[in-house]
């Protein structure tokens, strides 16, 4: 294997690198590092391989698992990065998207395993990336969930100066006959819903445009109808409700039928997603009350009720759905988990999958 | 659970809607409902929800594994989707984000089980993401993967009209016996390379710089030096090596110590992440012939080799190393699976992981 090299290219001009092309792969090397320290933090014996390889291992204990079931979810944070560029603020991004995930699988009554993220910007800035990353891998190690990898992308020319767009996948773990799929909900059913801490990350289009376009407030405005500023109540991290909800499902005790994450589209359209055919419910919006940044929205922004509970979750981040004569112990067992303000919120009825609000 | 709907807002202004701030949920639906169809299509008997549910679900087949590990990969296309822009064509970019994946987890012996897809857009259009989808779903099918679910985001002021971005979520599964991991490797060992189909997926930014910001072409343009338009070359589907080393896997006859796909740094980076600690590699780059765009590239932009083979593969997408004696068997095993000019491109030495282009 003698040869010579291939040919040195030579010219009059200055040769083109990658960093003039917008690329710094040395900034990516530090951005990486960073976050391989921040993720093996997360790790758990089950992660067989380092962050770098090619793909991360994970070795699920399925230990007394008949017959083991993989539930994955792939998310964004939507708009409401927007907000945290306007507020300078990257540690709370990450936490909404790995709780988010995390809901998404547990509705179908799955307990993580892992999470990776995809993180693209114009430019990298490692101390926003730890940040972003930070918020992941914190919310990662609340939720007893791998950071197992994830793809960190500089696209110059892309994204905006000091913009950036986040996605997360999760991978959980459920035993096939532990499923929750809301095939036995059925007319006279109870809904029951846990308070969310915000907007969590849904309807931030509409929030925005109402906020800071027609009424032209800031992230440090302070309005007298909100508990804050309109950067901190719009960047409340999004919740995970598995200490809430975990702890029931692995109890087995209490039958739960169904679980609605009220994501994009609100109660309207989440709730149904849960129901078999011919079942549609009742949600009576006085059995709790919205946090003031509802309120506020539905009022500044004249939304009818159909457009604010389409568009936001209204105070319910998650809606458990029960026979009537579980609903009692449940809510005492939420309430056991910490959860003090879980409330029957409607019920269902014989119907074609609509949410008709009383 | 009798009572009041809550009030409606009333004034003067015209109530301000999603659509005005500019999401618009019907077109999601629709979109949604042509994404389930093709989704639909890549559907194994593993997956036992439809898409739609919060989180998918597959229930991995275990017969016959031992140790059932996971290996999952997160990745991008990176800025060739500006080259699809340019070209006004959607079809292969999701092609090249399946192999991409596929190709990141086959390296540590891995096959699919499913893919999930991030889409992030403007405004969305149905037949964009019809196409983008389309050709996930195709080459899902082709590396017998399900589409398991995903999230589409219209993200209004987030991405140029008519742009959007697209990540890339793999799971696969492995018997711990099987993992292919590089340990072995040693000194004296065999690379063999796999021809690329082009650029794949890495080092767009520089090539675009060269070709549209220097070279002033465009993706019509026919420069004599490359076999086909500029953006017919640049948008080559990254392959996908399942069909070539999935088999050999399969079989288990022969050993593969290690496989790399040579992504984002090149065989410069990305070889050496499967080596031990005390192993380099020497790379002769007559034993194969870049296709012409490497060639152009690299004389257009006055690339120096060392800049060249850490930003392009340069003609080889995916190194296998072997022990010596193995390498006449492995080749024939690639042909017998339809690669005729896989090829012997270097050899492994005593070093710090460093790879020496002679």
């Amino acid at each position: 294997m003698v040869s010579d090299p291939p040919p040195e290219t030579s010219g009059d001009r200055v040769p083109v690198d990658y960093k003039s092309a917008g690329v710094d792969i040395d900034a990516g090397h530090e951005a990486v590092r960073r976050i391989r320290m921040l993720a093996r933090r997360t790790f758990s014996p089950s992660v067989i391989s380092d962050i770098g390889s090619f793909g991360g291992l994970f070795r699920p204990d399925l230990a007394g698992v008949e017959d083991p079931v993989l539930v994955a979810s792939a998310d964004g944070v939507g708009t409401k990065l927007k907000v945290a560029f306007l507020a300078n603020r990257h540690d709370t991004v990450g936490i909404d998207l790995v709780n988010h995930c995390v809901n998404d699988i547990i509705v179908q009554g799955a307990r993580p395993l892992f999470f990776m993220d995809y993180l693209a910007t114009g430019r990298l800035s490692p101390g926003v990336t730890e940040a972003v990353v930070g918020g992941m891998a914190s919310a990662c190690s609340d939720n007893k969930c791998a950071l197992l990898g994830g793809e960190t992308a500089e696209m110059p020319g892309f994204y905006a100066d000091g913009e950036y767009d986040l996605a997360g996948f999760i991978v959980g773990l459920v035993d096939r006959a532990r499923l929750v799929d809301g095939q036995r909900i059925q007319a006279g059913d109870v809904l029951i819903g846990l308070p969310s801490t915000g907007l969590h990350t849904n309807g931030y289009s509409l929030a925005r445009h109402i906020l800071f376009d027609v009424l032209k407030l800031t992230v440090e405005s302070t309005p007298a109808e909100l508990d804050g500023a309109v950067g901190d109540v719009l960047l409340r991290p999004h919740r995970s409700y598995l200490p809430v909800v975990g702890p029931v499902l692995d109890d087995g005790q209490i039958k739960i039928k169904g679980l609605a994450h009220v994501t994009g589209g609100g109660l309207t359209d989440n709730v149904p997603r849960v129901f078999p055919e011919g079942v549609a419910a009742e949600i009576d919006c006085r059995s709790w009350t919205p946090a003031p940044i509802f309120r506020f929205l539905q009022e500044q922004g004249h939304l009818s009720v159909a457009e604010a509970y389409r568009t936001f979750n209204m105070g319910i981040g998650m809606v458990v759905v029960s026979a009537p004569e579980d609903a009692t112990a449940l809510i005492s067992a939420f309430e056991k988990a910490g959860e003090l303000e879980a409330v029957i919120i409607g019920q269902t009825t014989h119907g074609d999958g609509t949410i008709t609000y009383i």
